[in-house]
Order: structure tokens, then sequence, then C-alpha cells
């Protein structure tokens, strides 16, 4: 099938050309930018020599709608707002992964984001898309659009989603201190980006104020977790990688031995979930170029509070890997073709 | 005022020779070490060519105490137990930079450190020192032992002072996610310190089992909170730097204003904190390579928990610097002798 | 074809892993040790959790003859000289990727590693193998084992192939400066090995005395190149990456324009060498993670001296991805089978 | 003496603030922005809170010379051509750290620069000011004007000085190999300086085009070399550091042992310059956040050429720190006054 980038310039983009150019099912028919025309790929990202021969085109959306079978999104919130409708009206099969059609409540996307929301009608028809914990729902034969989750909130929620659909949290327990490696804060060139800022420094950014809270709490919403998280970002001086350290009171009696098995059974036929033995936890390392999500879980029989830490590479699972994967279900292809990718490790 | 340094070739040894080669009132009289004796500072630190030409000699306690107005111990947890009664006896005033005088419970130091405790009567003796919280303490006359602060309980107990003392926070509410950059691991070389393993990672460690975790308690019950408290660690790939991230549960009705005016008001005459203003929080850059703390305090009205954010160089205020200054009340010199160092930026 | 890897715990081992799971046409049948038998491969490296499921075995050559069509050796220099030659008898095809085979001149080994040389009938046998410089040596039937170049070299010997081999290179004049990644140095923990001691850091290390340096003048020697080259290596403080910036001064007058094409013209061919248009130099990082060398050439007009610039992933061209492209070529399968990875990025 | 700052946001000048801050003889009389007046300092860099608490004024010449005993000039190349002439005109003292009064042959500064040059008559009066090398210009009573050196240029003929002041170096021979942390780029934000594209990578910039080369040639005449040398720079994933590996072929018979005696004789009094012991070459970051330049020398008896490596921290010997020591020359304090730093290590 033809698939088309738009946004490809950014490192999503380029994250998507490295899973589709030896994608089994899909090839890259067309990239797409708005602001770089007519430049090669290759001359701004010189590592896709010889892999994506492509030269950035306008954005056409009939043209895209005659030539590619699916397009993917990797513009940031506000430009999909724009470009996805006009797509979609065409036809297009659209797969998003800006932030602008995850949060139903329009309110809240004003709230969070400060941006005016995209237009409600096209927000309804938008899959909020996270495999593990909707599959059913994205593999419906009318799917058209799909709104692929955000980094924080695919770490966050596949980390508490075995507890808090069981009911094991405690109100108003939930605290997430996420970190982040810098490539999540994308190709934008501002004093606070630049490496000397970054470097041998740990900072903390939009503290108790991040746009993924809602993201977050409108998922636990639907598992009637209902009361607010608390939930704060840092930058971490590395590239890659997302680890979201997540605290919650137990609700109930439950062993560490109870608790793996629980994460186990939850996720025993994820094929991109892994669950750490007791007494070991996972560095985001780990799962470097990869798309899994890791998970190490630990119980403090002190405090009453359980500890899951669950590590993405923010690019893959957290962006362009669930992309993919979201995709393949979308059109019937087997869940993980394109996806296999071992780790780099070191 | 004649000064030794045991450990020397440690960090936390480096960087009190660092302190002291240029302090107005101490000198660096000779370097110890129980493993390197006869070999010199400068071979195994090149970066103290020309400034301190000792070579490092055998601890042997009756020679120190002869030699010395002070020593300073910057030798591992275990070791310190050991030594620090030799010296004492002999009459040194010794400033113990370990975490085997720390704990007045002997049981907690088994239960957390995992090895036999110092003698009870020792412990006893010597002063937990940590100069915003109990300046009077170090002061007394008859002070002859310090016990030196963990790096960890330090930003965290500075951070939770005001809150806590003013009984602001709730019960089994407060949560500590701590990170640290890599030289609190010291020099010991082995397959999870080499720079393969770290570099481009982020770690967590000790879940829920860090050895700092009875030292912040049991300050915390000096200030009647009694239950326990959540702490986690993680390594930040970086040399220097942690930030305690501190999370607590409002206990009362108090604005974010009122928050910065509580912290700006408990430490205003302290010359190494410095509170953030509103909205403004700390790097853990901002203070690398000084004595400082820096903190920057964030109201969430959504949960009615405070985010706290404190930094600290920790082998300056976390571990050397913080020696000097108590050496420095312990003695009656002005506070900041030898201590004022602007931050290393970038 | 069955494929077996003896050090697989060793980043050069790991890589071979991650490249063997997705191969065409090997499998991985069993992962040997020498020290840790026994323990699986997932316990020391849990980012192969669900992919490698293998446990360490003991190293039996009979068996792993019985067992396998080829070995690969990722064995430390000093291992590989005592083992391969036990396989070899057995009659195994042998890959080894260590310095024991590669000097045909058993004194240079000596003078360099400075260990005792092994067997000379075993080093008689050996190919040492860079497809890109003599491939139809190891299609030759009769090669059995293959000696793998080492990483300086790879980067080296292809900057310099297709000057000298032209005869444009005047004598004395080679000079390589070379930096590399930490994982070289793979995972021996020492006090130089530490991230503290590494990060934030830069240093030269072997000064004029690396042991890569006989293995490249080997080389040149069979181009006709006799004179001895200047050759440093230095620590760069990332994990992955080796630039070699060559320095040698033109015996003939050529524009920067041909030698551009001299360079394309002479690679033309090859899958995994990527030339930069004019002005255009690479970075490491645009290989990481696969088998590309790239190269970009400067000709300095005041000086006479061409200025090559070549980059390798030391882990993959520089280890285990030309491993796994000399035994594609030895099996008679496509040279880029299993190796067609696309850089991560960034 | 009074003191003011001249592009106080830029890293030299915080550098410059870090030092005057707690130097016995200057202290900071106002700080200066042409983009950022009324701006606090402390707000763009809050590491400086309580030390630094001026605000940024107005570049007003007249003021500047009523106020001010000294300036220092912070600016980047290009302004500082235009604001220095106003100052001087005025009768201020200046001391100017960017590369618009280093070069006296102002074709040169167009070549290399690509920027129209500083007009002849000031660039006349400027005295390029290395004290190791140029002390007794510099005292010269009538000096009102300093050029500080690059970074580059301090490290390569700090490096060279002993062996070509001595003629030891053969013709055309001299090849610099030069590698500098990040901090050197400033504070510039592009796509090109943000940590995501410079972390975990190594690249080479300004091939055989660094406009630091005609700088270090300007010198190397001045002492009778007049062959054009190789000159290539790379960029470290580090903040802070130069390394210069230089290269050159011996002209006389020279021993080891008489190189490094050669070194220490030469630098014996300088209190700033450090030789290494025979084998043992410095890292960039035993001199990190002081004004050391340390050296190691290896003669390669195999190739006739002798590598010296010296490095220095580039934003203080390289930049703020040289400032500050050729301003204590100027006005004849001692030389070291301020500038007593012991490198921060780890």
């Amino acid at each position: 099938m033809k698939a088309g980038v738009i946004g490809a310039t950014g490192y999503g983009g380029a994250e998507l050309l490295r899973i589709l150019q030896s994608h089994p099912h899909f090839e890259i028919e067309a990239v797409y930018s708005s602001s770089q025309q007519g430049k090669s790929i290759v001359e701004h990202y010189p590592h896709l020599s010889d892999i994506v021969p492509m030269t950035l085109e306008d954005i056409e959306p009939k043209e895209i709608a005659r030539k590619t079978g699916v397009v993917f999104l990797a513009t940031p919130s506000g430009i999909s707002a724009e470009i996805a409708p006009l797509l979609l009206q065409e036809g297009c099969t659209v797969i998003d992964l800006s932030g602008d059609f995850r949060l139903k409540n329009t309110n809240d996307y004003e709230t969070w984001y400060k941006k005016s929301p995209a237009p409600k009608e096209w927000i309804d028809q938008a899959v909020y898309a996270m495999p593990e914990l909707n599959r059913e729902q994205i593999k419906t034969k009318e799917t058209k659009f799909i709104s692929n989750p955000g980094c924080y909130p695919t770490a966050t929620l596949l980390g508490l989603a075995p507890l808090v659909k069981r009911g094991l949290v405690e109100e108003n327990s939930i605290l997430v201190d996420a970190k982040s490696g810098v490539s999540g804060a994308g190709q934008t060139a501002t004093f606070g980006t630049i490496f000397n800022e970054l470097n041998e420094n740990f900072k903390i950014y939009k503290v108790n104020a991040h746009q993924h809270i809602p993201e977050i709490e409108q998922m636990l919403a639907n598992w009637n977790y209902e009361s607010p998280i608390t939930f704060n970002t840092h930058l971490v001086p590395m590239t890659r990688g997302i680890m979201a350290t997540i605290y919650g009171k137990l609700s109930a009696d439950v062993t560490q031995e109870e608790l793996l098995e629980l994460y186990s059974n939850f996720y025993k036929d994820e094929p991109f979930i892994r669950i750490r033995p007791d007494g070991v936890f996972p560095a985001t390392k780990e799962v470097y170029g990869s798309n899994y999500c890791d998970m190490g879980i630990g119980l403090d029989t002190r405090t009453g509070r359980v500890t899951v830490v669950s590590v993405i590479d923010n690019l893959m699972k957290g962006a362009a890997g669930q992309a993919i994967q979201n995709a393949n279900i979308l059109f019937g292809f087997d869940e993980t073709a394109g996806l296999q990718f071992t780790p780099v490790y070191p």
C-alpha cells in the first residue's frame, strides 16, 4: 500500500520513513512539507542517503488522495488541525501523530494547549488508538481517521491500565513523575533547546501544566477513575527515551507476586509489552529504537504505594512506531509487520 | 587551621581538596588513603597538578591527631565506622561524610545499609549537621564529631522543612522522586557504572529501598511528621547534580503566593539557599560546582498537591561543600568562608 | 544456516545477536561464554527479552562443530588465539572478530599487542576480509576462516583506498587522527571506563602506540605504500561511532571535483559506502546502528593536503556488521542480507 | 577598578561575570547588552541569582567611559568592530574578545570571516595579547586596547611555541586536528546547535576553512615559520573544553626526554601552563572551569613526527580567563589575581 508522510522533516517523520522503507506492506509514495518543498529529504537528513530518494512535495490534498492509500500526519499541533480535515474530505485515510484530535472535550484542548481546537465534527470521528487498550475500536471497518496517542500518555496509560481497570488504585492517589529525552522537543531551535543549555543538566518543565494531563485523565475516566492526577515532566540530557515513574496507593490487599502476575496476564498476548521479573526494572536504553514498552513493578509495603516503571522510545512506541502499529491493525496486516526492531544496545 | 583528608582519592575527597586549597582559614596538612599510600595525589588526579603537591600517607590516628586540627573522613560507609572511633579516641575533631553515623537507630542502619552499624556510643556523640536546620546544635562548644548529611537528604529536607515544620503537609502524602548525576556512585568500577551502560540511558535504582530513606524520616520525625515517605532514586546521564522533585498534599488552604512567601521567609538569612520566583524552577546546572541549594515551588490547585523542586550539586552542598560549611560553623569562621563559588555555567 | 556466537555477552556479541535474529539465512543456534555458562542472555541483556531466549553454554568445540554451520568469535584478543584453532580443527567455519589473526607478521603482533601471537599456521590460513577491498579472496571456495578487520582500520582503509591504490599520496605524508565512541572499549570496568571519568571529557589514548597501526600499514603495503603512518586515537563522550580524519599530501595535481569523482567511481557498486557531495561531510550519528561507511572529501589547495572524513558505527561496520557481511559473501548469500538497517537518527 | 561587560548575556560574558565577581581588584560596575536592555542578568542566567544583581543597560560609550576603568567586549565578530572604536574614542580601555581586531591584514579578515573588516587604524592599535608569548608588549604603558586571542589559537600556539621558536619544525609539516566542546558556538539557536543534532554525535565543521587559521599563521610568521598549516575543527558532544592534537615533523634530532625538558623550561615560570610527565597526556576535563593550559608531548620515532596535546577550557583560557589575565597584566595586578580556580573534577 502506498503511503504518504506529511511533515517528513521532523523527527517523527524521519522515524516513519525509517520504518516504512523496510515495511513489507507499505511503501513510501511521497513525502510532503509545508515549508521545504523542492528540497530532497537527503539534504535535510544525510543519514537517509541512498535509502529515501524523494524530494519534498507541496501538500495538495486531492493529489495526495489520488496517490496514497494512507497518509501519516507528522505535523505539530495546530497544523494537523488544519490539514487533516482537508485530507479527510478528499477521502484519505489519515493517521495523525499530533495532539489536535486526541481530546474529545474541546474546552480541555483550549485550556491545556492554549490554542483553538480543531473542528468538533472531525474530533468526533477520530479514533484515539492505543492498540493494547482499544484494539477492537481501531479494527472497526469504518475507521478512516486515527489519532495517535502522545508519548507520555502511552508510557503512563500502559503502566496504569492493569491496576486501574481492576479498580486497585485509591482515588486521588495517582502521581506520575515522567522523564524524557530531548527528541520529544523536536527540531525547534530556541535558547532552551540548544546543546549547551541541556547537556550535563536536568530540568523540570511545564510544572503541573503539561498538555498530556487531560489526555491521560480522559482515558482514566473511561475506566471509571475520575479523580485528577499529578503529572510532571523532566528533560534528561539524552536524545531518546521516556521513563514514567508511576505511583498509586493500592485500594486492596495485593502482594508483589500478585501484582507481577496481574501485569503478566494482562499483557500476555501483547507483542510489544515486556514485563520484567521481580526486583528488576527497565532502563530507557533497553527499548532504544524499538517499539517496546517495558515495565517493572514494585510494591512498597511500608507505604502501601505501588511503583510502576514504564519505559518507551518516545519516537517509536511514543510516536512513529505506534502509528505504524495502528496502521497495521487498520489495514488488517500482522500487527508487528515492519516493527520487529531489536533495541539498539548499547 | 591544619586539615587532613582521609579518602582523598574519592570524588568527595577531591572536592574537599578543591575547596580547602583556597580556603582562608584551613590549609591542607596531609592526605590519607588506606590503599594508595605513597602515590601522589597528582598521579591519581592530574587536574590537581601544581595545586595539591601531597603524597598519600598511611592512616595513623596518633600522628593525624598530632598534625591536624580537623580531619575530614571521605571514606565509604563501613570504613568510616572503623576509622572514626580511632581518630576520636586520639582527640581528633572529625567530620565524617559517610552514612555510618547518621542513623541514631542502629536497627535502621542494619536494615537499610545491610551492614553492621558503628559502635552506638560514637553514633550517639555524632552531631547530624545540616546548618540551615540545626545550626545551633553544631555550634555547641563540645561538638567534636560531625556526621555530614547524605546528598539526597540534603536536597529533600531543605525542600520539605518550611512545609513540614509549619505542619502544612498531610500525613502519608510525602513522595519524593529524586534524580542524581553519576558522581554520587563514586569511583567504583563495575559493569553498572561504566560509560556505555549509563550514557544515553535513564535508570531507576534501589526502588523503594534507598538507604537515605531512614535518614530523611529520622529528621521528619524530629519535626513531628511520623508517617513513612515514598522515595525513589534515578541515575541521570550526567556527572553532577541532584534534583529532588518533592510532592505533598497540603493540609490547609494556602495559596501559591503564600507558599513562596513562606519559603522566602524561612530561608531569608541563609547564604546558600535561593528561592526562584513564581513560575520559575531551577535546573541542576544552575548550582554546578557551587554550594547552593536552589528551589522552586508550584501549587497544583487541581490536586491540592504542592511540588517543590530542590537542586544541589551532590558533591558540594550534598557532600564536601556542606562538610566545609559545618567545619566553618564548628570553628566559628564565617559560614561562607571558602565556599563562595559561583556556579560554573554552562 | 545455524550460527553460534561465542562471547555473546560482549557488545560485539550483542550486536551479532541483533543482526542474526532477523537475518533471512542465519538463525541463532546457540550462544557461548567462557565465564557465564548457565546464565540466560536476557539476564545480562534485558533489551533482548522475548527476542533471544537462549542460555549461555560452555565452549565445547566438538559439540559446536556438530550443531552449527558457522561460528562467530566475539572474544577479546588473546582468547580468540586459543579458541579459534580448537574450532577449526573440528571443521568449524570461523569468523573471528578479534585482532589475533589479522597481522601476518607475528613480530608485529608481539610488538603492538604485547602478547604472544596465535600459532603461525592458523594465522596463515585466516583471510583478512574487508569486502570492498578484497571481496574475491573471501569468496574463494576453500575459505573457512575469516579474520574480521578492526574498527579503526575499517574506517581508515576505506577512506584511503581510492587515493593510495591510484598512487596519489606522497610518501611519509599519511596522518590519521581518529576518534571513537566508548563502546569500542567493551564492557571492561576499570577506573578509566567509568562514566564519571569519560563524560564531559575528551581524551587521547595510546599515543602513537595503537595496535591497529600495523594492521593499517600491512594493507597499505599490499598497495605498495610502504612508509609508516602517523595514527592517533581519542575517546569521545558518546557510545557509538568512529570518525577517522585522514590527511595526506597529494603527489599529483588533482582537483576537488576529480577527487569526488574518483571516490564515487571507486565505490559506485558498493551497497554500504556513501560519498557525500562537495562541501558536505558526514557526522558519526548519520551511520548509527547501520553498516554504512560514509565519507566526505576536501582538498586544501593551500597546503596540497586532502582531508578524507570517514565515519562508521564501530559495532556495526567496525565489528558485527562487517562480520555478517563477510559471512554473507562466504556462503554466497546476498551481501546485504540481514544488514539493511537504516541509521537510527536522531 | 570598575569594570563593565558588554555582551553579558553570551557565555563569554557570563564567564567574565563569574571571574570578576570574586576578583580582588575589579568589581562589576555595569553590564550592557544591545538587545536585552532592562532585563536583569538573573532572568537570563538564574545561576547568578544573589551574585550579580545588575540589570542590562544600553550601550552608551560616553556613559561607559565615565563609569568604568575597563570594558570587556564579549560581543560577536562584526559587532565588536562597530562598538570598540566608539569606546576607544571616548578614552575607554577596551579588552575585546571577538576576532575583529586580531588579524593585522584586513584582506585575511575578509577572506576568512567573510565580513567587512574593522577600521584599519584601530586594528593597528590593538595589541594581540597572549601573556605567555608576548607579555612585555601587553605591559607597555600606552596599551589601551587588547585583542584577546581565539580559543583554538590559544591552545595551538601555546602547544607550538617551544618547538617553532626553536626552529625545530620542518616546513609545511604542521597539522593541527582540533576538537571543541559546543559552548564555543555560543548561544545561537539553529538547527545545527540543538541538543538532538549534537548529542551522541561527532562532527567535523568548516573543513580547511576555519577563521582561526590566519590568526595562528600570523603568529607563526612572527616566529619565522612561513608555510601554511593544515587545521581542522570538530564538535565534541560536551559543553566545555578544547583539545588541539598538534603534529609536526622534527627538523633536527631530538629525543623525547629533550622535548619534555624543552617544554618544561620554556614554561617554567608560567602559572597557567602545566606539562605532563613522560607518557601522560591531558584530557580536557582536567582544566574544566580553570585558566590552565595543560600539555603532553609524544615523539613518534617511527615517523619523526612529534605529537603535542594541548587542552584548555575554551571559555576560560580560551576566552574570559585569558581576558582577565591580560587585564591583570595591563593594570599591573598579580597576573593570577582572581584566576586561581582549581579545575572542577569530575
